[in-house]
């Protein structure tokens, strides 16, 4: 059998520094763990922007829907920022979500020990926090029609479309509540039931997926300002939330800052499985391009470890190899490594971003 | 010529109890301050719906547009949770909104010294805080059409639409720089630009009325998201926050919950000048309904209180009498009088809410 194949996408930023990082990880499963990826590179965002004059050429999309995992590193900076917005780098990244149809977006918000004391929360309210944010990846408001900026009685409007169907529903709340069962049995569903008609749909599918296939797991529903507030005020309450596309950019970010270190959070974006039985997949780092500190060495890979972390455990069914990786990272934090976003005022020793890989390997 | 005339929406759960309180407030400043309002009462939510069927009734709604000022209380419980969504509690508040034209709302996140350990945030970050957030209230995926749930290829199919007009934007971003005038002449606006149409003509409006109107207040613009990130990590960057509907819902409650007092934040909803030179208005605390403690005394009068003061400033042109009612609450919790939602490790001295409305107008 061929190995198994991973397309890296490094994109832009710091997109191609954390990126090598992880390509040594992916090496030394292979030279150690017998774990053998056929890797390939290919661009996107504005790096493919400046080759092809469009954020992801039909050759990479084509490539990405054939290898088992794609690796995405960052997109998006100053110098494309004011392109059309048909060639945006965010639209080669929407693209794949798209095509690849990777409607379940896992965003775990976990707070590391050794981090606890660099949350703007306190301590008790963040320490140990676990929860995982289901954000539906491939409808709503991002891709509904029609949409546009249009003329209308002289002046100009801007109109775009929340639009989800039955079943676009059912299949993202069956994949929370499956995370559910192998995590706290608990979900939280969010929406503005209360003003928006999707809402009401979402709300009722989501009890229905519920009470017919799931109903061994707890489920309970908030409006989601609600939600927002919650996050903030007591977010060990929550074990899985599942959320639309636009509510889950928001509310995944606003628990993504809870744990006070972007740097660390990775993401899994799933589809359906392919022939292989693997889910089509994308795995990315929660935090952006961070265009101010690129080329510097500066930037922290934890977060782009962690999500091929994921790949290990969400493509590979290698969930013990996965919680090798996580447990590296965790001694190598515990030990007090720290990259410049680390550096909170209990100081550690400043590595760069690829001390901070190496010292992850020899953890390994 | 007449005196200045309030409308008083009590509305249900904690509503009736805490707008008692006010009432005593504005008898007070009429006896002591000589400044008397012409004050009548009505129903809205599901009061309204046990006497006439709807959540508003249209003789409520006439009498809404002739007065100087609504104050309403809050609105919905679970008696009301399986109504038609065209009648349920929630449409009276929306149908106040809507047809009153409210376009602007205005949002203070402020944090109380005396009770700045009470948020799930750290003391340095929300110590002195004080944010206006502006939310277009009136327009957005709130009202706009097409909305419903269809039929379509065998199944349901839930649809609402983000809509925003040139004039609309321009309306709410005018009453941000006025405001950030008055303050510390900083504002951002959010939205998501990068993804949605909307957005972009959101963000191009408003750097349109900043350069044409405003060029001496500072702004900057923010995807949402991020938005709901910085708030997190350090909101005291922030002066005047100017956003839409929805996102304004949304990360107007995450503003609140980082002051760890909901029932202390007022809000004021205010539309075009009427004849007389005030603008139209309602005004409302942040906190809902509360069910849960409704009828025992418990409920924080604050909010409430402090939706008056923005009364006084806003409607009324009574700025000094409204920091007067301001500093009197202030010193009510410098004493260490609390409710029991501000009930902290601490301690302090409790009371109910007829105490705690007794309190401030002694202070006063
Ligand atoms: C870059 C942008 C298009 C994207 C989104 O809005 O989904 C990002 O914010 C994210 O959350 O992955
Ligand atoms: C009650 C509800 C309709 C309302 C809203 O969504 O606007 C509330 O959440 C608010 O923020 O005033």
């Amino acid at each position: 059998m061929a190995n198994p194949s991973i397309l890296i996408l490094a994109g832009d930023g710091i997109g191609p520094e954390v990126m090598a990082e992880v390509k040594k990880i992916i090496s030394w499963y292979g030279d150690k763990r017998g774990l053998v990826f056929d890797v390939s590179e290919d661009l996107v965002g504005g790096a493919a922007y400046d080759v092809h004059g469009k954020p992801l050429a039909d050759e990479t999309m084509a490539r990405a829907q054939e290898v088992d995992a794609v690796l995405l590193g960052a997109v998006g900076g100053p110098k494309y920022d004011n392109l059309d917005f048909s060639v945006k780098p965010e639209r080669g990244l929407l693209r794949l979500r798209k095509e690849m149809d990777l409607f379940s977006n896992l965003r775990p918000a976990q707070c590391f020990d050794a981090l606890a004391d660099f949350s703007s929360l306190k301590k008790d309210v963040v320490a140990g926090l676990d929860i995982m944010i289901v954000r539906e990846l491939t409808s709503g408001v991002y891709f509904g029609m029609p949409r546009g900026i249009f003329e209308e009685n002289g002046e100009r409007v801007g109109i775009n479309t929340q639009r989800y169907t039955e079943s676009e529903i059912e299949r993202v709340a069956r994949s929370a509540f499956e995370l559910a069962k192998r995590r706290g049995n608990k979900v939280c569903s969010m929406e503005k039931a209360n003003v928006m008609e999707s809402g009401i749909l979402w709300r009722e599918v989501v009890q229905r997926v519920h009470d017919e296939e799931y109903p061994e797991v707890e489920l309970s529903h908030m409006y989601a300002d609600n939600g927002a507030m919650q996050l903030v005020r007591w977010p060990k309450q929550f074990d899985v939330i599942v959320t639309d596309n636009l509510f889950g950019d928001i509310l995944s970010d606003c628990a993504a800052m809870l744990t006070g270190s972007l740097g660390m959070l990775p993401s899994a974006s799933l589809g359906a499985p392919m022939e292989n039985g693997r889910p089509k997949a994308m795995y990315e780092p929660v935090h952006g391009s961070a265009p101010d500190i690129a080329g510097q060495g500066k930037a922290n890979p934890i977060a782009c470890i962690l999500s091929f972390a994921m790949a290990l455990r969400y493509s590979f069914d290698q969930g013990d190899e996965a919680t090798r990786l996580e447990k590296a990272i965790e001694k190598v934090l515990a030990d007090g490594v720290r990259t410049a976003d680390l550096m909170g005022p209990e100081g550690g020793t400043p590595v760069s971003t690829v001390e901070m890989g190496a010292k992850i390997i020899e953890a390994l």
